[in-house]
């Protein structure tokens, strides 16, 4: 799948998958490294608060949103610290998410990726407002990226204004609020299609074109790349569907059958696995398509598409 | 207290308190106004978070924030549009924070001045998502002031990060994590400070610093503001506090006495009522030297703090 080539900055060499793994876990690991430094420590008064925060956010997520914004500026020939403080802003805002998500007035999940939820461990009360401090750290952490050699003011407004779009009523927050008016509800296309773009998508998309202004991307290379994050973002959230219906519970942490259980809208319920698993390939040939003309410098790009639909959690 | 004097932009005259009132009251529509415009309309899909958002920011705030943001721009010698984006999502974060702070597993208060709170009306779900939705919001208005004439990217950048200091766990939402941890306990001085500094000082404070670095404001000026917003910080939560003790119900739109009952930590508590009017006074007159080098410019700067004083809700 992918040419054997060596990283300009980490002298990882790439064979296939099992070296895309290397790479994701070498970005990751960097991402950890800046979310430990970023995020106030856990005994800095009031701690409660700041335990509750560290407790989501190092709680084994995929970091996929940090790493798309990497890979942006990686496609457009800058490395993974040019855009770190937003990349890492991207995962709070995601935790966040799940934090409030996972509230009893919400999802009332008690488990996610196999640990206790926020509020299970900290009461409701310090999952609301951890999820708060979260998303107004994120904002926080990408004025911060101006403070990055080379990247301008007006790019971390754009950057700015892209992220919040994605993740308020516009795009995520959107795309929950019509996940759950539609519960137990007849499906209907349109509806499906806008909580797919919305609830996850919008963020993941927003990853991608955040990293593309803050590496002052030409349009066309915008372009490219916003039709690559629409993709990825429907990738996403068609495999996590699928994967509540036939994944396997140790691997995902949670338990499965529960969207079917809610009467959740959800792409294998609409149209079946068969055709969900069809319409992965497809977008997963137009994201490749899309960014094609990067040439190497997206190999991880391409990588990327086969891993989220591979992926077993 | 006032002279009088006609003001550049509105021919208001001023006469006293009852000018400084009109003056209010203009400065309060105009930002209406602008809220109505800024926000996502009722009707737009999904319609319910809309409605949310838009049920809690029309409720009868005083919009003391967004005054403020306006405050410090015409202290500067600028309009109140060369900062209205910014001075609506103060209002924004206000808002938000008084949403979730109104749910059940915080304050669980069912009235709201007045008025039944979000989580009553819209339900739980929706009052988290509404408060995560406006705070998103306010974020993306401050970009939006980077599109008014004069205003540069990189004062949007300030402002956009004194305002998530302001808001997150260093600032506001630190102050209410203290606030409920402190609930039942022995008080303490150092303690109530935090909550007095935080829980509502440091968005006021951020108000009127992000109108600061909006408008410019060269060194000496941003001090000086500095200090009038951290005492007008301190004098609203000591009013406040004064006021859950001896305010009127009717006027308030709130139950009094509730801060004793929760055994909240107070400044009346702690220090008595005659020793909290004094401080008041105290920090009145510290506000007002602050400003003075201001001049005419900054009279309604002098007229809000006594409005501050001697507001009865």
């Amino acid at each position: 799948m992918l040419g054997s080539f060596l990283r300009r900055n980490d002298n990882i060499l790439y064979k296939g998958y099992m070296d895309f793994k290397k790479y994701l876990n070498n970005r990751c690991a960097l991402v950890d490294k800046a979310l430990n430094n970023l995020m106030p420590e856990r005994d800095e008064y009031p701690s409660v608060i700041n335990q509750a925060m560290r407790y989501s956010v190092f709680a084994g997520g995929k970091r996929v949103r940090p790493v798309l914004v990497i890979m942006a500026a990686e496609a457009l020939g800058f490395e993974a610290s040019r855009v770190m403080p937003t990349a890492c802003a991207m995962e709070l805002i995601h935790t966040y998410s799940l934090i409030h998500d996972d509230l009893p007035c919400m999802d009332d999940d008690d488990y996610r990726r196999g640990k206790l939820t926020n509020h299970k461990v900290y009461g409701e009360n310090m999952a609301v407002l951890g999820g708060d401090g979260l998303l107004t750290l994120a904002f926080e952490l990408v004025t911060k990226n101006a403070e990055v050699k080379g990247v301008n003011s007006g790019a971390v407004v754009k950057a700015l204004k892209i992220i919040a779009d994605g993740a308020g009523t516009h795009g995520m927050v959107g795309g929950q609020v019509v996940d759950i008016i539609s519960e137990n509800k007849k499906l209907s296309e349109p509806v499906l299609q806008y909580i797919h773009t919305h609830k996850t998508g919008a963020l993941l998309r927003a990853s991608i074109l955040a990293g593309a202004v803050l590496c002052n991307a030409d349009e066309k290379k915008y372009k490219a790349l916003k039709v690559y994050g629409e993709h990825i973002g429907l990738i996403f959230q068609i495999v996590d569907d699928i994967l509540n219906v036939v994944g396997d519970e140790k691997k995902l942490g949670k338990a499965v059958g529960s969207d079917a259980k809610r009467k959740k809208m959800t792409y294998p319920a609409l149209f079946g696995l068969k055709q969900s698993r069809e319409e992965v390939e497809l977008l997963c040939e137009k994201a490749k398509t899309a960014v094609k003309p990067f040439g190497k410098k997206a190999e991880t790009m391409l990588a990327l598409v086969d891993f989220l639909k591979e992926r077993e959690a």
